[in-house]
């Protein structure tokens, strides 16, 4: 009798495994994008390498994909959030630092003179980054990110930052990593910056976002080990960087590169450089209306030289006003 | 019917892994270590951080551990594994290399003159693995790292460095991972040497080693992207550098490290500094007759200010002679 009731149990259980594959096989992993090449081209490439028996299979351990931040998962207009970010810390803490009040670049933000600021260059932005970013433990940096992440405001969308989002792209990151992908962040902005919401926000733990990264010093306060923000550049992963920082802190070549710059151009050329198949995409900001139309000329993701790489060799484009049903996971003014 | 065979099912199922838990609860999760104080600290500290409910649980991805490799998981005596592959590489490229027939360091390696060799000290080590670990490719260097770890054997033991990992330590892995840990190596070696035997040999993946490493710079020859390794020093993983690298690669604290020498003690200390349970461990080599026999005088992991801070702690010291069941996975001569 248990033989009888134990295969019964078996046929069942087999029967409910098969039912809820076919019904996640017949959801649309993708809802938010419309149908059409670009859509097609991402589970075209899933289902070749994640197809066991096929030529092109990849094992999981193997299955890397590697993100952009700044305008391929979250807004980057007009200005970085992080920049954003250091100029709303160089307003809290200018009463500590009576002379900015005074000195370029801090005085063109105390004062709210954007073209003076814009006068300083990147001088100047490395500056304000650099008196923001260190003199504090990594603990009381990322504490300060945490509490101005969950109260900071985007100008035009007037809601926070990690409202904006893009809605495609996690459903991109949870499509990838349902079929056993590893994602990571690999991005020109600050590494401890954007580990204080990547989890939240991407579900894509610390230990899985590359950035830029400043030294840091181990030292002793009461007894206590610290590590000290100090204001030295160790790692620029940025452009030629980007390679550079995947196989510094991953060791392995991704399979699955996006990006939306030419900042992002040497990681797609190192992913395109595949022994067998791999993706390489990049998302295009068509949209002035739902979010921002940008890409040759502009200051902030400029898209040039990495477009025409793409259209020359056949990566994936994303036209993100005819590509993407939503831009935002929820509604937001000012679209 | 069915909603009868249903419960029954379930209740067959719930029996099997009930069985099956009980079954894996009563296997000795670490066979090689002896019962005793040590053994007892490790086991008793993964139930504690495992246990749902208790006030200790810790989630699972916050279970981080990170261990030393050259004499926390395998051999480093006489001298690190890493330098005897540099002197080697030294030896092949010298045909590559005429002035090193006359040149120190480098033509005491050729003339296997230990002496003058000790003589040029620490710039000469350094000198010899700044020549052997640039000038080539990322992937040129870990096929040659791969050659030479798969042929190049022990001078006392007479076997592959990869035979003279240690069994205790491997167990140790793999209950840890059991047991949802994710597990990092956070060394003083190159972090590429490292990986090219890492995932093999100890189960860890390349994107969870952590080494001191090189500058790469990302060049392009006949078309294709590379990696090039060039002669000037990114990061060193050592001492107070095992917390800077942990936090810049890892971006978590620990709540278990093992280590075996001073190199490894602000790693421990700053695993130490964590919010409600954690471990931590010291390898002590006490066994001249299996291993080898060093600590406060050895100029090879030199184990003096960690062991009077792991005394005076509490931490757990691994008696390598009394611990320890066997040494390696297989039988080695020279034992």
């Amino acid at each position: 009798m248990q033989r009888v009731v134990g295969t019964i149990a078996a046929m069942l259980l087999a029967l409910t495994l098969g039912a809820a594959a076919a019904l996640a096989q017949d959801a649309d992993p993708l809802p938010s994008w419309n149908d059409g090449p670009t859509k097609e081209s991402i589970i075209d490439f899933v289902t070749q390498v994640t197809t066991e028996g096929s030529p092109d299979f990849v094992e999981p351990a193997e299955r890397i994909a590697t993100f952009d931040n700044d305008g391929t998962l979250w807004v980057e207009q007009p200005i970085y959030t992080q920049f954003a970010f250091a100029m709303d810390r160089v307003k809290a803490t200018a009463n500590e630092n009576p002379d900015w009040k005074t000195k370029q670049p801090f005085k063109a933000v105390l004062d709210g003179d954007t073209k003076a600021l814009v006068a300083t260059g990147q001088k100047g932005m490395l500056e304000i980054v650099a008196a923001t970013h260190s003199g504090m433990t990594t603990t009381e940096f990322s504490d300060t990110v945490e509490q101005w992440i969950e109260t900071a405001k985007h100008p035009r969308f007037k809601v926070l930052y990690t409202d904006l989002i893009y809605q495609p792209m996690l459903e991109l990151l949870a499509y990838l990593r349902a079929n056993g992908f590893k994602t990571f962040i690999v991005s020109g902005g600050g590494v401890e910056f954007m580990r204080s919401f990547a989890d939240k926000t991407y579900g894509v733990p610390p230990e899985q976002v590359i950035g830029s990264s400043g030294v840091t010093e181990y030292r002793m306060w009461d007894a206590s080990p610290v590590l000290v923000k100090v204001p030295k550049v160790l790692f620029i992963d940025d452009g030629p960087g980007k390679p550079e920082g995947i196989n510094h802190f991953i060791g392995r070549q991704p399979i699955f590169a996006f990006g939306n710059s030419d900042g992002d151009k040497e990681m797609l050329e190192w992913t395109a450089n595949c022994l067998r198949v791999c993706f390489m995409g990049l998302v295009h900001h068509t949209d002035a209306v739902r979010e921002y139309a940008y890409d040759r000329d502009s200051s902030v993701g400029k898209l040039d030289e990495a477009l025409d790489e793409a259209e020359a060799k056949g990566w994936t484009v994303v036209n993100m006003k005819d590509d993407w049903k939503v831009i935002f996971p929820g509604p937001v003014a000012g679209q």
